[in-house]
């Protein structure tokens, strides 16, 4: 499976590497030069090779001198920082790929007079931005290499908008456009929408920032910033890898979800022969900001709240099964107690999100906010057609959740998600032909 | 030394426990009553006994079914959300612990009509939350437990400014006051001063949000926020324990700092004699929000940027020691170049920051900042007095400094911070008592 086999850089051998073409002009780490890698289809080779020797620069550094530093000993593992993803694939990293800790969506407009052409350079330097921050071998351009040299496993994701696809000149599906609008919607006009979506992933927040900042600063003469809104789940290594999140209500969330290895789940997720061209081997990505209104939830009662979903806070799993039940326990929504009403409450977040229809079903991939006093879930979720899978579910929630006394949608986004690449292809070469 | 060793959890008996008190109304995790805990100095060694067997509670959980969750395999260590680091102690955890992955300043205000008699509730409130948050049991007024019980080596740090001095009735040293006005300063107001400081630092956001929300929604009846400012280091894990960490421009930061373990650190760092009898073994925090023009920083060269500080990016050496030098060879002020210039500009950061008179010394302890499009340093420092200590340095790098250009002060505060406490004893406890 493309995008999941983690890598660790070996130690730098402190050489430049000719196949890296230019050095920076001041001694410094290693670097590759995007022109020498992109604007020649002679050295595509070239790329996954330079990129393929992701190196962890720099020099070792001894740990700081406090005797009031403590470790933890004995648990200590290998330092994870030189982890890296492949970005390269059928499929862009950052969808199945194990969930990081650390999640910044950053959204764009395109400035005025950016046509196809435009585009088209905008796409070649973020490719080369992309393939550079991942391995770990800072872009020419990075004015802090050292900042990306522990990309720890950094993805980067990249999505587009309506206005995008038009100016490339290419066909947008009918739901690449604002979801249509729902009751209880108080959308605060803040976090809707754009032309261009970064979708930036790690297990640490400074290659993560670091990342965002260069993105930002290569792509200021094509874009101006709409919105970005950051996310976090536990940290990596506090729990056993593939532990379920927790989001900031208490809940498991996450535990019903297609999986990536099963049957149907290409049919689910990434867009076929039934989408546009350019955007086979994508993906629809929906993103709403749901704010959490801890202070009432917080009111009501362990019972209560385990009902308005439908499952133990303590372990996930389903009410219908004993309480050492295991979270991955299937859920019986048919199940009745000695009054003969059902244990899953008729509007319970669980059973009202469920479907029936096997079509119907989304990939979920949330994170919590936590910022400027409010909190919630930037709710996001990775399918085929929004319009048939996200919606149908939301409006059986908008309708009647339990959950709904203490969440609000304050932001929505829809974008494409481009197919994945190789060396040697700019992300959105289908796109930039024109579709 | 108090509050460096980190225990692990032991996993959870998953039976109450006696000790610990009031078991909560709905079936969940175990938690202790506050108000068991602290209102009889009988129970006082009993708090203790039950903080020591904080446990790691919940059913142990399955890893989410996913094939494409993927883990680094041989590498993963035990999952350290269990630790914890004690918070009992001649001095307040989260000085001298080693620095967390993530931290949260938490300013308030006093309500009015807050006089000693509330200040002692309040500080009741708040020594039964710190036990129970960072020893990863819930205090009973937690309405989600679960996220409590993974604290990741969680710290609570409790500072006061003048205002709750006086309410105490109790004399604020002359320090305890806004800085003197620097030159260049550009404070924005919204970062400035307060009554109360919450000092949340751990190494995973998550508990850090839960305990911040705890803390803040038990003290609304006591406290307004001020503001509130979230900064992180690297991920745990991902370098070596007890590496430097680095800054949002690059720089290896924190290199020359006293050593917790070194003679003099106390004379330094803790109040002692000459400070009021209810602050001797605690210290002074100043926090300074200091913002970086990353732009035009990214526009100077490799060299002109190390000069800038006096050191490499690549690993912290000196500039006047051999570039494969380790990160802390001393630095040598006075070698020169072959042309007699001195090797460390005159104005270089690491030069003007230095101190000739060793009790002029600060113990740094910074973290980054990066939101809303702005981006920095969140400096924290600790001294016996600021006056004395940070004022001086701050005036030489105030006048002249090659740093300055890309950085600005936007916030500043200094807060007392209490002295430590054992089970048993309110935090605050001898200012209570008037000082
Ligand atoms: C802040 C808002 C939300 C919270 C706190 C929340 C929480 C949860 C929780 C705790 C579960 C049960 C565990 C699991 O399977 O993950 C769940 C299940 C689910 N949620 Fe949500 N959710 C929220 C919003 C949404 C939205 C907006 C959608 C889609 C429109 C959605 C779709 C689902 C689905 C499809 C399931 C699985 C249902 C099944 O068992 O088949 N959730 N959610
Ligand atoms: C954003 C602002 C700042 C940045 C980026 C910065 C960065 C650095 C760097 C890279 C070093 C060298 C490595 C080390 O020893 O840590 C250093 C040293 C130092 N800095 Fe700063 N610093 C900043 C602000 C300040 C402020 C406001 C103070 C105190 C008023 C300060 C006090 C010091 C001290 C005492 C040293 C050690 C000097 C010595 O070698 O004796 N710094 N700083």
């Amino acid at each position: 499976m493309p995008g999941t086999s983690p890598s660790t850089a070996p130690p730098s051998t402190g050489a430049h590497d000719a196949a890296a073409g230019e050095a920076s002009a001041a001694p410094g780490p290693r670097r590759f030069g995007r022109r020498a890698l992109l604007t020649s289809g002679a050295v595509g080779a070239g790329v996954g090779a330079a990129i393929g020797i992701a190196t962890a620069l720099g020099v070792q550094r001894a740990p700081e001198g406090s005797g009031a530093a403590v470790t933890a000993g004995s648990r200590e593992a290998e330092p994870f920082g030189g982890d890296t993803l492949p970005c390269h694939g059928p499929h862009q990293a950052g969808i199945v790929t194990a969930p990081a800790a650390h999640v910044r969506y950053v959204a764009y407009a395109l400035r005025e007079g950016v046509d196809r052409a435009a585009l088209t350079r905008l796409f070649r330097i973020l490719t080369g931005d992309v393939e550079g921050l991942t391995a770990g071998v800072a872009p020419l351009a990075d004015s802090e290499p050292e900042l990306a040299e522990r990309p720890s496993k950094l993805t980067v994701t990249v999505g587009v908008g309506p206005g995008l696809v038009a100016r490339a000149g290419a066909t947008a599906p009918g739901w690449l456009a604002p979801l249509p609008a729902f009751e209880r919607d108080r959308l605060d006009g803040a976090h809707d929408g754009g032309d261009l979506l970064i979708l930036i992933q790690a297990d640490d927040p400074l290659p993560l920032a670091h990342a965002a900042r260069m993105i930002d600063r290569e792509l200021r003469s094509f874009v101006t910033p709409l919105w970005s809104q950051q996310g976090f789940r536990q940290a990596r290594g506090s729990e056993a890898d593939g532990t379920t999140m927790r989001n900031l209500m208490g809940q498991i969330d996450g535990t019903v979800n297609p999986d990536p290895s099963e049957s149907g789940f290409e049919e689910l997720v990434w867009i076929g022969e039934d989408g546009p061209a350019w955007l086979r081997g994508g993906s629809a990505l929906v993103l709403r900001r749901i704010r959490m209104e801890l202070d009432t939830w917080d009111q009501i009662g362990r019972v209560a709240r385990e009902q308005t979903i439908g499952r133990r806070l303590s372990n996930g799993s389903p009410l219908t099964a004993p309480p050492e039940a295991e979270e991955h326990t299937p859920i019986d929504f048919e199940a009745k107690d000695a009054k003969g009403l059902p244990v899953i409450p008729s509007f319970a977040h669980a059973r009202r999100a469920h479907s029936e229809d096997p079509s119907e079903r989304i990939f979920r991939r949330g994170a919590n906010y936590d910022e400027g006093g409010e909190s919630g879930l930037l709710f996001a979720c990775y399918q085929r057609n929004p319009l048939r899978q996200f919606v149908p579910i939301q409006r059986r929630l908008d309708e009647l959740d339990l959950l709904n006394e203490w969440v609000t949608h304050t932001g929505s986004a829809v974008f494409a998600i481009l197919p994945g690449f190789e060396p040697g292809e700019l992300i959105g070469a289908a796109l930039l032909e024109g579709g």
